[in-house]
Order: structure tokens, then C-alpha cells, then sequence
């Protein structure tokens, strides 16, 4: 850094190198590491340059660490070969962070799955592989759970939720990934290890979200909680979107704080119901599925009253899920969302804004309305308890417009910007919403940033290409 | 930064300038502030040396912003004239966070009081200054309360507990100051303005606790959430101390989850009973203090029953509030530790370890001994709910050996790291836990933290002296 640097002071861009020679690397990789840890043939490392979302670059190499010493390793390699480095879980994520913008190496953390649960001190230690669902899983027969939730979590792993800060529906009651991470353990820009608390400067707390550009994380502390006793499921339908986000405004206003608290519009209720068939009301504009849960049965159902008043005031007809059976398939519904829309277009942009609840109604119709004037097909759904939602324009990158597709998604998400809200509330900004950071933070405070990103990454060999837009005066 | 730049490797120290001559500064100051605002003579600086705990270099000079432009046009006059800067609330802070280390300026936030209370969106706009009940006090009358509360939340200010990440005896249940921080806007080092929400890179988070070394914290929006319906208060007391520990453990792995449950020790009890006469147990060797709450009385007291049985099991004597005017007054008592303690030897070394809950009975045991076999009165309480303790050594600083308090500290703040604690629960680092620093933190992850420091403050002008001791290997 230069001596006049402050924060937001511009300095010079520094590019990642791009090579594309593969075989240097792989040596090197193979002089620190196990065959089976290094993949290096093309059909193998081609299945390593996408995300759930995006593709990238195909990477000269692919690590398969099973340990944090084998994490260090790779990156000594590539940072000697001044290769850069992406961290890659399950790849379920929905914003390009784990697709390659330049070809490097790509350390897969799937094999890293070693998980221990504490139940005196409600904690689990988990490594970036375990799957998130299998903390739970663990957790359970000691009362407690990993309350996390994102509609992956059968696939994704911790690792990619700490990237991403990923939440999912029990967040709105229960706090996202972040909430829950007691300790950390990261592998930086140098290979040198650290065991992160959150006290003094929250280091972790940085770490956490940054999509593998100031550091890698290997392993986690997580808090357990016990799950509620009891829990209510219902779903409500509306004959308009903005009539549905208005019965979400007045239920909480009412003081009902439900766990779960889902949106989905007409679109994604007719894809889910194409791809499973559960019975879901394909006439409806907007579809809400809620829970209600806590320790007193009584408590749970007032609440859940509360939400079915606030629901049928709002124009909605309401419909309790009668047995355990019924609601799970409900919430099978929602996760579906993802991969049912997959089968209507080849590709979709994915937005994750989050806006102030009481703006809800304005957002969801002003989002309906510029899809209605576009030549896409624009669907909603989201975790609306918390205003985050996730319009998504389907296309197909064979016959559509990429600059077209680019900028209807910039222009709906000026449309949450504009409402005080930010762009993302769960999926990190990863590739997709790295151009609009410019519309959401000032250049002074991008700059701060990137100030961060230079003291931790000074090569830039950390992700290149994600979350920060490449500054412009540099 | 060097080019060989990296987490962890370590760089030459800087030393902020120690000026002690204040004419120049305070007529660059009176340029740009009004003459209200600005404070020259000994008698008034000499009142902005200190905290609640330890005393410091008396500022060149004192600023009272009323504005974000105020606390700029002090920055740039600080950072013109190499001067440094040490922000400060209500000096309510317990490890001499707002004590400066060196003479330079003191920026005082106490007339920066703007309050805005949105219910619909749940939140409060304060600036730095606004006292801490005071928001809980705007947002009671539309059903909502901030919970975070440091026993000195009648006078301490929002921007202290935001730089101390302040927690409270509600903490265990509801999170600390971090916790309930939306939005923030910050003065960096070198006078820019930033408003930083909670995505992508969490810088709010990283500043959040940094103790004014990264950046002054101006004005926050902060979530509000309804309060509880019902409350019920208990008192317990038991023989020895490590009883009570495990009282507290057993009641929190039996499923309860109280939204206070505070320790205090026979020395506590004694010096406030002293103080207040409030009728607590003066022979028992500790104290309990509990709160359940929630919206059900049913499950409220049946989380009190839990509680009750794991006392009593415990060896404990359990008493019940029988009023709110008793629970209050019970209340009053703990808040009243720190007052208390002041009457019995002028000055106090006060530590703030958080350590796993199943560690308790064993570090209570240990800093018992400790504290009897050393000529010092060591004293115990804290939110022993979250682990969190505040063992206080009472010196008077006129006749007892400054070292070995220090000595003792630091064995204490030993027994906490060997049971997997840490150094601080809620009050910060500050100048007084800086040295343990190094046996808390490896020295790679200590580099890591000084990368971040100069990065954000490369001139090392914010509150010099605290949090991070100085690097070996500089």
C-alpha cells in the first residue's frame, strides 16, 4: 500500500494473472499432494467452472484437500505459480462466487467432512465439506439443532454457507449463517493458518460473506440451539402479489414473528406444480407458505391466528396444513422453486434483494410491472417475513440478449436501492450482482473495500472477479 | 503496505506522534468549529483523561461535535496537525477503551443526542451520543424495546456500547450490541464519510467492537424488537461458589433459557449491600440473579421451575420476587456492583472472560484461589449465563504494587484461556487486557489483526494504544 493510502483513496488495479498452461501447476500440485487429490484432466476440471447459477472459467487444476495441512499446500503452490485461487462446497450457490472468472485453481472442499458435536457446550466443529443438513442430523439426537436453512441444504456445505452467509427461511426468526459461527478457522492469502474468535476485531465476521476473496475457511464452530416443541404450518393465497406482501406487513406489524415466512408468485407456483404436482393453487397471483413454532402449543396458535387474520383482511384465503405429511410437502414446494424453474428456461439471473418490509407491497408490484414490460419471463419468490425476495428472469442464452437480460436485472435492483433496500440478502453478490455494488455503495466506501481486500489478498489471487467491482480510478 | 505484504507478516511499528504542546491544534480547531464546541484550558481537558476504570493522558485538546460534519472538520484538523484521536461516549467503559494513551484529541459524542424511532421498519436512527435507555425508552410506547443493556445503560451512549460491542445481563437471551445493528455510518481515519449496511463485506461488524482504532462511529440504525409479556424474577444463594456454577449449568442443560442469570460473588453482595441495604444474603458465598420471560406465563414459569430444581439440586437456597417493585429492587442491586466496588479501594483491575458454560465451576474454583492466596480482595460476578465473568482485583494505586495487580490479571486471564475462554465477553480490549493479547491470539492471526489496523488507520492516529499489542518482530 502506498503511504498516502486511506480509505478510499483510489489505487492502482492489480489483475490476477490468467494463465491458461496447466501443467506446471498440476506438477507442482502433485509434488505436495496425493494423486487423488489433484484432478487435472479437462473432462474432470470442466465439471469444476460453474455454480447452481453461472459458468465460468474452466480451472487449470482441482484440489480435493481432505485436510486444512492440504489447503495450505495448494496455496503455497498457487500462489508460487501466481495462480489464482477459487474455494468451491457444492456449487449449489445462486451468484457465480464459486465459477471462475479467470482459469486457476479450484480447491474443492467436499472431502473435508469431519464433524464433532459438543452438546455441554451447544456447539458443533465442523470442517467446510459437512453438508449442511448432516449438523442437524448429528445434532438432534442430543435435543439440539443447526437452525440455518438455506433450500439447498440437503447438497450445500458449511463452507459455502460461510462464503455466502447464506440464511434461508427459519432465518427470519432465527438469524443467518454469520448468527450462528463461534469460532473459524481460515487458511489466508499466504497459507498461513488462523483460529478466529469473534472478540477484539471480528476478523471472522469479515470473513464470513466474502465469497473466498480475503481468505478460505476450513473449518467452524457452530451454535446449536433446541428446536421448538411444536410447529404450525399454512399456506394463504392472493388474488394480487402486492395484496399478499401487505398481509405479510401486517402480521408482523400485528406481532406475530413466524419461523418461516415464504412468498411465491404465480409463475413459480405453476413450475413447481408442472415438476411435482402436489396440488398447489395454480390460479392464485401469490402464494404464501408460514410457520409458527415455540415451546407453548397455545402461544403457537395465537400466532398462527394472528398471521391468518392478518392474511384474510389482506383479500387471501388461508388453508392449515392438517398433518405433519402436508406440511412437509408444502415446504418441499419451496425448495423446489429452484430446480422447477430450471426446466422452463436453460439459464436464469437470479436476484437476492432485500428491502424494508413496510416497502413490500410498492416492490413486489414495481418488479411484476417491469417483467410485464419485458420480453422475459420474470418470477418472485422469496423469504418476504424478512423483505428478501428473489426475482428471477429466465432466459435462454442461445436466443436471448445478454445485454438485455443484464439490464432488466440492474433495473430491478435500482428498484430495491430505491426503497432503502440492498442487493443481497442471502446469496452473496458474487459475479452477477458485482456491477451494481456501484449503484449501492458510494465510491468512498468501495474504496474502503477494496482497502480491506488489498490488506488481506495483496496479489489478488483470492476469487478474483467477485463481490467488488473493479474500481475506476484506480 | 510492502509489496511482500501478507496476513502475518510482520512490518515496522508506527508510532502515533506524542505531541504535548496544544496551542497550534486548538487554534487549527477553533477555524473550523464553533468556540462552544471546543475545549482548551487544563481544567476541562483534565476531565476527558479517563474511564470508568483507569486513567489516561490528558488531551491537547476536546471536541464536542453536534454534527457528522463537526466530527470530520476534527479529523482533518487532527490528521493535518499528526495528531491523535480518541472517541469517547459517557466513559462508562470498563478497560480503558476511551482512556487516552497518549495526548492528542478527544472527541466527545455526548451532544451528537439526534433519536428517530420507525416502527414499521422496527428500527432507531441514534447518533453516537444518544444515552442507551434513551431508545428503549423512544420505542416503548409503540410496543418495542432495545434489548442490549450494560449495567450502565442510564448514562453510557450508544456510540460506546458500539465500540465496545457492549453486552448486558439481557444478552444471554438476546444478543449484544452487534447484534442489533442494521446500518452504520463511520468518519474513517482520514475524514471520509461511510454508511455501511451488513452485506457484502461486513466492515460495519469489523468496526463494531474495534474500540475507535478503526474508525469513529457517528450515528447507527439499530433493530427494535416487541418486548415480553411476562417476566419472572428469582433470587438464589448457595454455600460455595462453584456450587452456583453448577447450578447454572445444569439449568441451561435441562432446556432453560433465561433471559438474564447473573452471579455475584460474597464480596459483591456484601460491598452492595454496604452501599444500598437492599436485605441480600450476606453470608452466602454467592449470589444468583434470573429472569425468565416470554409471552406465555405458563411456559415462563415453568422455565423458572426448571431453574429452581437445578438451584436446589445444587445445594442452593431459592427466594422469589414477590413483586415487580422486589424484582426491581433485586436489579438495582446488580447494576450497582460497579458503584459498590469503587467505595471499597479506590481503583479496580477488572477482567471480562467468557469461557465455555461446563468450564464454570472449575474457573470459579480457580480464580477463587487465586484471589486467596494473593494479598489482593479479587471479586467475582457477571453474566455467568453466557460464561461471561468479571473478576475485579481492588487496589489503591498509593500504596499497592502496580505489577503484581498486573501479574495477578494476567494468571486470571490465564485460567480462562487454558478452559478454551477468551479475554473478553463484552467490555473490549482496551489498554487494560492489551498485553494478554499474545497469549489469547497466535502471532500469525495478532499480524493478521495489525494488517487490518493499518490498512484502515495507516497513519495509526485512531485511539493508539488499544486492543492490539505492539508487534515483536516490527
Amino acid at each position: 500500500m502506498r503511504g498516502s493510502g486511506q480509505w478510499g483513496v483510489g489505487r492502482g488495479k492489480r489483475q490476477a494473472p490468467a494463465s491458461t498452461d496447466h501443467a506446471p501447476l498440476s506438477s507442482d500440485l502433485l509434488r505436495r499432494l496425493a494423486p487423488r487429490q489433484v484432478l487435472t484432466s479437462l473432462a474432470e476440471r470442466r465439471n469444476y467452472r460453474y455454480d447452481a447459477i453461472q459458468f465460468g472459467e474452466t480451472p487449470l487444476a482441482v484440489v480435493l484437500p481432505e485436510t486444512t495441512a492440504d489447503v495450505v499446500a495448494a496455496v503455497q503452490v498457487a500462489r508460487a505459480a501466481g495462480v489464482p485461487i477459487v474455494g468451491r462446497g457444492a456449487a449449489s450457490g445462486l451468484s457465480g462466487g464459486a465459477a471462475p472468472a479467470v482459469p486457476g485453481l479450484v480447491i474443492s472442499f467436499t472431502r473435508m467432512t469431519a464433524l464433532r458435536v459438543d452438546p455441554s457446550r451447544r456447539e458443533a466443529r465442523a470442517q467446510a465439506g459437512v453438508v449442511t443438513l448432516a449438523v442437524s442430523d448429528a445434532a438432534r439426537p442430543h435435543g439440539l439443532i443447526y437452525p440455518p436453512d438455506p433450500a439447498s441444504l440437503r447438497t450445500s456445505t458449511i463452507g459455502g454457507n460461510l462464503a455466502e452467509n447464506a440464511g434461508g427461511p427459519m432465518c427470519f426468526k432465527y438469524g443467518v449463517t454469520g448468527d450462528y459461527v463461534r469460532a473459524l478457522q481460515v487458511v489466508d492469502a499466504a497459507g498461513e493458518v488462523h483460529e478466529l474468535t469473534r472478540d477484539a476485531y471480528d476478523l471472522a465476521g469479515l470473513l464470513i460473506g466474502s465469497e473466498g476473496t480475503l481468505g478460505l475457511m476450513t473449518e467452524a464452530t457452530l451454535r446449536l440451539v433446541p428446536p421448538p416443541r411444536f410447529t404450525r404450518t399454512l399456506m394463504a393465497h392472493f388474488p394480487e402479489v402486492g395484496a399478499c406482501a401487505e398481509a405479510v406487513s401486517q402480521a408482523i406489524a400485528a406481532g406475530a414473528v413466524p419461523s418461516k415466512l415464504e412468498f411465491m408468485d404465480r409463475a413459480c407456483t405453476n413450475a413447481v406444480e408442472d415438476y411435482l404436482g402436489l396440488g398447489l393453487p395454480r390460479a392464485a397471483e401469490a402464494v404464501l407458505l408460514i410457520d409458527t413454532d415455540g415451546d407453548d402449543l397455545p402461544t403457537v396458535e395465537e400466532e398462527r391466528a394472528l398471521v391468518e387474520a392478518a392474511c384474510a383482511a389482506a383479500g387471501g384465503t388461508v388453508r392449515r396444513a392438517g398433518s405433519d405429511a402436508e406440511a412437509a410437502a408444502l415446504w418441499q414446494a419451496r425448495r423446489s422453486v429452484s430446480p422447477a424453474l430450471g426446466r422452463i428456461r436453460p439459464q436464469r439471473m437470479n436476484e437476492d434483494i432485500a428491502v424494508p418490509r413496510s416497502a413490500l407491497p410498492d416492490v413486489v408490484r414495481e418488479i411484476r410491472a417491469l417483467g410485464d414490460a419485458s420480453p422475459f419471463t420474470v418470477v418472485q419468490f422469496g423469504h418476504i417475513g424478512d423483505g428478501n425476495l428473489h426475482p428471477n428472469i429466465l432466459f435462454d442464452p442461445r436466443q436471448d440478449d445478454s445485454h438485455a437480460v443484464h439490464d432488466l436485472a440492474h433495473r430491478i435492483a435500482l428498484v430495491a436501492l430505491r426503497h432503502g433496500g440492498v442487493l443481497s440478502g442471502e446469496h452473496g453478490i458474487g459475479s452477477m450482482k458485482r456491477d451494481f455494488m456501484r449503484d449501492a455503495v458510494d465510491p468512498v466506501t468501495l474504496g474502503a473495500l477494496w482497502t480491506v481486500k488489498r490488506a488481506l489478498d495483496p496479489a489478488g489471487g483470492l476469487n478474483p472477479g467477485k463481490v467488488l467491482p473493479e474500481e475506476v480510478n484506480g
